[in-house]
């Protein structure tokens, strides 16, 4: 009998779930905002409950599932998240796994979420073609994650931090605390930072926070920064310029040492801003590749907003490349 | 009955050869200048006599070898060799694994200079303790090599350019064109023109070039750098300190990728300065690791100045991770 598998990604945002049958199709899908106080044993309950709410609209009852698979920030072993720091209360370590588990009535296994949404990528969308592969999610961070010769490398459990890659030595102050990450400049949290600068401190005009208001939200999100674009803001344009050049060089430095064969753009921002900003990215890494003749192929994520999720349920899949 | 294996280590400066025994002990070594005119069939030539210099010394016929490896800079495809850019009129392709296979009676093999250096560390030297391995042959240029897996890593034949990772967007000049490159600031190529033009341009005092002419070298070696920090040269220390600053950023940004357990640093530069130079290095790429509870551990190359010999060498071992 063909089964069925689920699949949670743990966002910062959102907490996105999904069912799919055995050849990844979804057959049903879910989402709901992570809880931004309480802890670890809230933020379950919201992941139970966006499952329950995909498998309901897949006509399916959690417990026939062939499992659950989870995409998590943080640091993964044994079942446990440990210091997943973009989530209320969660300095220390939970028992996520056994937790779902007893509330679903069904295995469930843990992944990193980049790393699930680049094998879902390799696997199922933008990156199949490709032995090799580098994904980038640019979004509230820029997480990256890497598949060499059809295998995840995750080095000693902590690889991929490409957001952390130095592009410019005592530059902008990221918000990890170092300076002159990638991520400084190009993700979504520091590009707010430097906005409210920019705006509140120095006097910049831009109508970024005038279209958060105008749509009820409390941060600048990928649709705000996207809508803030098409109506030609300068401060915006300008930011969003900043962060394509700091993508292209952090890019081009991974590219330069691994000579992968394709480069997959995800995350909140990537997926918003589409080819035409993946386009974009391929041209700021040009100059600064070292054999330019050769250039990665740069695609968007093809399997979009749902990737981590699809990802998340390949962990349950034998003939998956993260399982 | 035991064999013997020949490597050739080719780069810019010097052509360096060895005889091993089985058992990867050399038995005899020689060098010669590469030549700074002519073009490859000249430098073939001079790799052939640097080989049969070493056999003399170990007192074997070339024509009894196992066979000769040789690390070689520029492209390397069926046995030959293209656009190796720091040797004499080698723009195009030459048919080098043929000539010397011709000329010394025995099979010749040919791999990439830094891989090969970079897998012999890894099987005999400084990173035998690890599965993952990144190797920063610090010279005239900065080459990378990597073993992920216990396995080089070559990506399409063109990874491991970590000298050209972008580590200060719109930043210094590369030697190759482009800017902002680690290279740029710890190639000694570019550090000798950086010394020239804060000393003639800008009437900085220093040693460097007297100690140069009294050494009778043509260009500041790593023995002249090294002199002229012994005798706290002012302008040296300070360019040296930019290098080394470079050098922590850039290899920091890798290890944030990939999280391999060891980094181990040769070349010229990173052989002659050693330890004291490679604890440094481990200080400046400190607040720029992500994961700053777990660095890798920072070697200097165990096997010296013959480790890229010694490396090509174990091209013809079929146990070997380069074979």
């Amino acid at each position: 009998m063909a089964r069925s598998f689920g699949g949670i990604d743990l966002g910062g945002t959102k907490i996105q779930a999904v069912i799919v049958d055995d050849d990844h199709k979804p057959l049903g899908s879910a989402r709901r905002p992570t809880p931004t106080e309480g802890g670890p044993a809230d933020v379950a309950s919201e992941m139970e409950h966006a499952l329950r709410d995909a498998a309901k609209a897949a006509d399916i009852e959690p417990s026939k599932l062939g499992g659950v698979g989870v995409g998590s920030p943080g640091v993964i072993a044994e079942g446990n998240v440990t210091s997943a720091r973009n989530l209320p209360g969660w300095e220390g370590s939970f028992p996520l796994a056994k937790k779902l588990e007893a509330a679903l009535g069904c295995p469930v296994a843990l992944g990193n979420d980049v790393q699930v949404a680049t094998d879902a990528e390799f696997s199922l969308g933008a990156g199949r073609l490709y032995d090799s592969l580098l994904g980038v999610f640019w979004g509230t961070g820029v997480g990256g994650g890497l598949i060499l010769d059809r295998r995840p490398w995750t080095g000693r459990g902590g690889a991929g931090e490409i957001g952390h890659v130095v592009v410019e030595m005592d530059g902008a102050r990221c918000t990890c605390g170092r300076r002159g990450c990638m991520e400084a400049y190009a993700g979504r949290g520091a590009m707010e930072i430097y906005a409210r600068k920019l705006h509140k401190d120095k006097g910049r005009k831009t109508d970024l926070f005038k279209l958060m208001k105008e749509h009820e939200r409390t941060r600048l999100t990928s649709g705000i920064w996207a809508r803030a674009l098409e109506k030609h803001d300068k401060l915006a344009t300008e930011i969003l310029d900043r962060a394509v050049k700091a993508l292209g060089a952090g890019i081009a430095s991974v590219v330069n040492v691994l000579d992968v064969e394709g480069v997959v753009i995800g995350g909140g921002l990537g997926v918003r801003l589409g080819h035409p900003f993946a386009k974009r990215i391929a041209e700021e890494m040009q100059p600064h590749l070292f054999d330019d003749a050769h250039p990665p192929h740069v695609h968007v994520a093809a399997l979009g907003d749902l990737g981590g999720a699809i990802g998340a349920s390949l962990l349950l899949d034998p003939d998956s490349p993260a399982s």
